[in-house]
């Protein structure tokens, strides 16, 4: 199975992003429900979950391991990655920092994230560390991900909360910009519609995608263990809230959540 | 020390009607940062880490519990006090229930709050219990915290949010309407700046304190027990996302918050 992981609901986006590329590989989603959000908690809380999540699902037959989660990839990666070698392990960060590279043009990037993604400067950092003439320009978005999780992704007032996140970006005339939380890429219609001015939107999920299909079709060995099928497998730690409304606008249908907290 | 537990930042709102009210008493605050929020948990989740907190806070010398959370008072009240028999614990609800029925005269009533509060419907079955002809009007107003939070508490944005929330409850002809989260008071005159219609607005930390307040004066002996003096404490088990803002919102000053995770 591919195993993915998120803080909450949010990854689920990059499930979407699975089944439309990928829709032979059987998954095991885990979203941490019960310690959501992790955009605001430390870093070191963020850490010792992350690890003990991916044990978890390693356990749970997972062969593969996704970070869906912006806050997790940005804090946790290089920890996981040093702890379980064996295991290919992908984050949200790297993927898009290379298409957000090849997509712009004047250099001027803009990065939209939760306050722990934005406080933790790792797309700033893995831009910078690619071409340091690069102009970066950040805003937290701590408004969205309850605009998402209340299914109002679209109309007035998400559109005045994107205006008054984006308009700063937008006036620093950059030409691409990053959605670096996993909840944002059903903003994009809205984000599009309202700051309408040619800028290239950058999804993680797709980036992330198109880096693992590149990596099982070059790791068949790989690709061979992780079990096929449609038996996916949700587990959350606590009642996920408003599950139904972005099961609905990521797959047009609700799933079957086992909710159970492991640890 | 009276010992006072939240979610997260809200319930130094009610701290605030402490300082304001009871000053000579010393207090000792614990929000439980790394759980929150607990307006989205299951209800299992939030007795369980009530029941934590509340020894803790005993362990430290608390003589008086407050939960200043609405979700955890919804939830965990009636366990805690089974559980801890000879402690004086005061909850959110229930003085609230005995103001919004001594302010209504037309018996309809609107009650605001996070979605786990609302679904708990305690406010609504309290109230109901009183009287079986009210009229009670329900609105879950899950972006009103990260307004808050945000420091957004005026502004059109804000605004726009409350006329969504509100207008439907407003449209009811409700005269009363009860802030049921410890946030909201923070987005009191906002609210009544918006909604502009002369309902009465019961903001539960000022009725649960003056509960309190009377309840000493009639408890000489547990009074003498509570220490005194100014030197507060704060807990939170993991950093508080915007404490500054929302400090400055409640005190116009920064407080020292002390971060550790005791369970």
């Amino acid at each position: 199975m591919i195993g993915i992981f998120d803080s909450g609901v949010g990854g689920l986006t990059v499930v979407k992003e699975i089944f439309k590329n990928l829709p032979q590989y059987q998954i095991i989603y885990f979203g941490d429900t019960a310690r959501l959000p992790y955009g605001t908690k430390g870093e070191a809380f963020v850490k010792k979950y992350s690890a003990k999540i991916t044990e978890w699902l390693l356990a749970k037959n997972a062969k593969i391991i996704i970070i869906a989660c912006n806050t997790s990839s940005a804090w946790a990666s290089r920890d996981l990655k040093k702890k379980f070698k064996n295991i290919p392990i992908f984050e949200m960060i790297a993927p898009a920092v290379e298409d957000a590279l090849a997509s712009t043009k004047n250099g001027k990037i803009g990065i939209i994230g939760t306050p722990g993604t934005i406080k933790s400067k790792a797309y700033q950092k893995a831009l910078k560390k690619k071409n340091k003439k690069l102009k970066i320009y950040l805003s937290s978005c701590p408004l969205f991900v309850p605009l998402v999780e209340e299914g109002m992704v679209k109309g007035n007032i998400t559109e005045e909360i994107i205006k008054k996140y984006l308009t700063p970006l937008k006036n620093k005339k950059i030409d691409t910009l990053i959605l670096g939380c996993t909840h944002y890429p059903l903003l994009k219609s809205a984000i599009e519609k309202t700051i309408d001015s040619g800028i290239k939107i950058i999804n993680p999920a797709e980036s992330l995608i198109s880096k693992l299909e590149k990596f099982l079709k070059e790791n068949e060995g790989i690709a061979k263990t992780i079990k096929k099928g449609k038996s996916h497998q949700f587990f959350f730690s606590d009642e996920p809230y408003n599950l139904d409304k972005i099961s609905h606008l990521c797959f047009r249908k609700t799933i079957k959540a086992n909710i159970k907290d492991p640890f």
